[in-house]
């Protein structure tokens, strides 16, 4: 098989596949269009209390995951020549955005290192080359929801996971805008009705309309993307 | 029991409470800090197929949830009167940051519903109020995982979830900078030392390091950050 790899090292193996493992994604991975190791942080513990973690230095809250520990981790599932990125979760790290999940897609596979505790050992970021990615501006418990949120967007990207339902919401994102609306039967609904123009028939001006809806909402929630997405269609800036 | 009540609305009930029911989140749910109902959207529908989508009005790929059908099963958890808002996560919603989860931690509890297919009929996000919430710029097979990753946050900040452990990455967040590198024994591995300043023992030094670093951080990465910080602490725009 030479589908996509993932490897995720985490403290919570019985995490995974968790919701990987049903829908789009569950079905991707039972017909092998990707695959899935998961390896425990813990096993690469050496001493007989399995210790994974310790004190920060200079003091402070929480506990820090060990250099030595994470880095045999590591070493034990990534040798140096695997071509294969290797990701860190982390609210410090590039935010995840499309253009990257497409990238990832695009590669061998993915390792992924999850979080727990007040952080990683700076050393071993440096040491094995960790790319720090953030999914938001929040602090979740652990990487562990992080990878499968990274995860799930990428696999609907590989070959075939999709099969011929092209995506709207994806057309829409890569051209940097916002979803235009959606409606769909029946026509009328406590009162509401579908726009009319939805049900002229007149495919171009249908056509024009989702632009330009996808236009208006893209300015009023996302002044940045709207920005950004001006500077690429005409120019400016 | 008057802990937070979280209620999610998917086509996936089996999804949950998947990395929810571990760790952080599931000890708390264990001992009724928070609540987790979960209802399946299909159960609402009507006729002999139980169907929950159709095709878009004026065309196009893939299927829309229609409002009827939506509107039916947010009326069976959620009444008129609920206290609780709703949330519908969406790439075009309000993207989730800290602020948005303090506020959602600081309430009764919230509604969440999962989309799945192409999208959502506009008109139940009008006829029923729903918030539409993003974790960010990137697009998801469904709401599933972003329905798990913003209860994630959200518990660890209810009352007793963390008890005495202070994290350092919220205040870090709080005050609007990534956070500090973190160092833990061994002092040295493959040659790389904890940074001398840190085992000095002097913490006033070590905290106005760990700021420089946090700043530095910052700067560096998210400049967009960076801005909002120092017009918040100097007064500068």
């Amino acid at each position: 098989m030479s589908g996509f790899r993932a490897t995720v090292l985490t403290l919570y193996p019985e995490m995974f596949p968790g919701p990987l493992g049903l829908s789009l994604s569950g079905r991707a991975l039972d017909r092998g269009d990707w695959s899935l190791d998961v390896a425990n942080i813990r096993d690469a513990a050496t001493d007989r209390h399995r210790s994974v973690d310790d004190t920060p230095s200079g003091g402070g809250p929480g506990m820090v995951m060990r250099a030595d520990v994470v880095a045999r981790a590591i070493d034990t599932v990534s040798p140096a020549d695997d071509p294969r990125p290797r990701l860190y979760m982390s609210p410090r790290g590039r935010r995840l955005d499309q253009r990257l999940v497409r990238d990832l897609a695009a590669g061998p596979g993915v390792v992924i290192l999850c979080g727990r505790f007040e952080g990683l050992d700076e050393r071993v970021i440096e040491g094995r080359g960790l790319i720090e990615v953030s999914i938001g501006d929040y602090v979740l418990s652990g990487g562990e929801l992080a990878a499968q949120v990274t995860l799930d967007a990428v696999v609907r990207l590989l070959p075939g996971v999709m099969g011929k339902i092209e995506s709207g919401s994806e057309e829409s994102f890569e051209a940097g805008l916002l979803e235009y609306p959606q409606y769909t039967r029946p026509q009328v609904w406590e009162g509401r009705e579908i726009p009319e123009i939805l049900t002229s028939g007149d495919h171009g001006r249908i056509r024009a309309w989702r632009r330009a809806e996808a236009e208006r909402i893209t300015r009023e929630r996302r002044p940045d993307l709207w920005d950004a997405y001006r500077a690429g269609t005409d120019g400016t800036t």
